[in-house]
């Protein structure tokens, strides 16, 4: 009764995106990071297939055609993208697969996989996702302007997503993620395996 | 962001139903226990407004007559049923109203409440269910054969339930009841309120 499982999960710059599926990795094993291509040379201390596949552009291109990739982007000259075989190969061995993406490439993976779980998470307020932006400390007035504005226009599309998660306490967070995953688990048409079992009694 | 809820369980005699609703609400404190009405008169101990509220033939079918139940059958020739204005005051009040009752009923609430979500218990066999009935010792051969021979027939309709629970133990099942109603109020359906929020920012 452990039926794999994509899970996307999207929310603006500075939610906490990154720390609620980490933490939510340490207490379910069965959780597994999708890992995204991307045609972007490495920088020092990113490591193929850790941070991403680094692929050249004929690579990435080549990828694309083959529809070896769930989406993808084109972002500053760069290709980004999900790839398939990886996706595939753990929801069949029960894994739940979490895929860490943006509000455009969230609608287009539901295209692709009408039986995705689609998380957004939300900060408290408004003013909070100001302040973590701030306190990250890491980038100048301009391009905290360019998240908070680009958050705005995500929220617009918060509707298309099946949950929202609030993130006041992190631990709070990774409970509200975790009770999703198991309880999107338990969905009787994930479990046709065990029903038909209990059918042909 | 704590919509109310209705959910509805069911699953075979002996599976643990009750034991894994009153669990829940130890831990959860926004649940409550749908109060069923009946025709069959009081039995000792049994309290009005807390095992049943106790109704005349005529007063119950009043009820009938005004729409005030959201689901009812009468067996034994008594009548059972769900009073509608508890249910909704709780939900209102962003309470999770608990129903348990057998499958007919669980697809007759279904269509009165489309919203509702529908929960399904079993055991981890078949074997374990009789066993179960048989260690509570408190019927013949003749009313086991009963139950089990139901039981067989509630599984047949498991697919139109939204979730199955497994209760192998009795704390794992809690956790994952209490998991599917976290997971139910942070639907983005149910959230409206909140999403209207982060739209107009």
């Amino acid at each position: 009764m452990k039926p794999g499982l994509l899970v996307v999960v999207s929310g603006p710059a500075g939610v906490g995106k990154g720390c609620i599926v980490r933490k939510a990795m340490e207490t379910m094993n069965c959780i597994v990071l999708s890992i995204s291509a991307t045609s972007r040379p490495p920088r020092p201390n990113e490591i193929e297939g850790v941070n991403y596949f680094f692929k050249t552009r004929e690579q990435f291109e080549e990828m694309i055609n083959n529809n070896k990739l769930i989406e993808w982007v084109e972002y500053c000259g760069n290709y980004y993208g999900t790839p398939k075989d990886f996706v595939l190969s753990e929801i069949e061995k029960g894994n739940v697969v979490i895929l860490e993406i943006e509000v455009e490439g969230a609608l287009n993976v539901r295209k692709m996989f009408p039986d995705c779980v689609l998380c957004f998470i939300i900060p408290p307020d408004f003013q909070e996702l100001e302040n973590r932006l701030r306190g990250r400390a890491t980038e100048n007035e301009e391009a905290i302007q360019r998240r908070l504005k680009r958050a705005k226009e995500e929220f617009s599309l918060i509707e298309k997503y099946d949950y929202v998660i609030l993130n006041d306490t992190l631990e709070k967070a990774v409970s509200r993620f975790t009770s999703i995953v198991e309880a999107e688990r338990m969905k009787t048409r994930r479990n046709n395996e065990i029903i038909e079992k209990f059918k042909n009694i």
